[in-house]
């Protein structure tokens, strides 16, 4: 259709999540009409973002230094572990600002469907941390679907010979939410975990 | 929340029409976690449309070569002239398949409410070009809104005293479109311009 590049940076874009043929378009176009303003800087971020982020060699965390910000941060408390699935749900926990411990980012889900075994998540890692004497408990903060509750029983079944709490996120009504709308699942889990008022 | 360089990227990303905060750190963190496989041909592809492109000095349209390659081509018909507001609309007729002669991209409409005018677009270098000869109709494929018939009828005044014919895109039902569902002014006009059957 076009020149070979913008063909090039269309089929490039078409890649990302959420992007498909015709918002390709329609972004690449953008771009080539806002070279200095939008184009220019946006190559910036991404090659500055390429280069210095790396995995945290600790939590599994993406920063720019390793050990990453959090592992580093002396305010955080070192007892308490944080069990995510990624970091996107790592930066969740962290805009609620209501956890203060430290992470430990799995890279993924046990998934019989997908071939995810133990050893391709950061298990390994999360138990060698948790025999640490200074670290008190372990919060599971997996997903609430099938494969996020059997990663949660198999990390629990292996901490069973460290000594710390392992602990998991409550089940419930989210907040706003209306019960007329809410599965029976989650209504059985609250009624189930019910608090004195 | 996250480092400086993956802030950055997030907010880079958000800049691009059609992604969100939520949509941004998606993308984010999908480029971070595919470093060779999209993140480094997504920024080579970036690089080298930003490198490349320019816009057509004949016509408008961006293309790696000045003029571009519809400019070059020969074997396209260069006695007609199909001016379009953008380069989106040029894609647009090119993926149709159904024009074989040249463009020219205006870059926009007249509007008075944005403060666009005939000076803002590129109407001046469409009248030198309708000036030449060789030139024997122009069709006007300007948008069926307000400031897309305003603009083509002030083109129609502006090139009264060049030796071309002045045409533009029909009106009427789309294919595939239902009586039932289309506008007023569609119907109108698509009963005023019925055909011999």
């Amino acid at each position: 259709m076009a020149t070979p590049e913008i063909d090039r940076l269309i089929q490039q874009l078409s890649k990302l999540p959420g992007l498909g043929p015709r918002s390709s378009r329609r972004v690449a176009l953008y771009l080539l009409k806002r070279r200095t303003a939008v184009l220019d800087p946006l190559v910036a971020a991404l090659t500055q973002a390429a280069e210095r982020v790396r995995p945290c060699a600790t939590c599994g965390n993406l920063d720019a230094g390793d050990p990453c910000g959090l592992c580093r941060d002396e305010r955080r408390d070192g007892a308490l572990i944080c069990v995510v699935e990624d970091v996107a749900d790592l930066w969740a926990l962290e805009r609620s600002g209501s956890f203060r411990g430290r992470y430990h980012v799995l890279g993924g889900v046990l998934s019989a469907l997908d071939g995810v075994g133990p050893e391709d998540l950061n298990i390994a890692g999360l138990v060698c941390r948790a025999r640490d004497p200074a670290v008190a408990e372990v919060i599971l903060a997996t997903s609430a679907t099938v494969d996020g509750q059997t990663t949660a029983h198999y990390i629990t079944d292996r901490l069973a010979d460290c000594a710390v709490t392992v602990s998991r996120l409550a089940h419930g009504v989210p907040m706003g939410g209306e019960l007329e709308y809410l599965d029976d699942g989650t209504l059985a889990a609250a009624l189930k975990a019910r608090q004195a008022f």
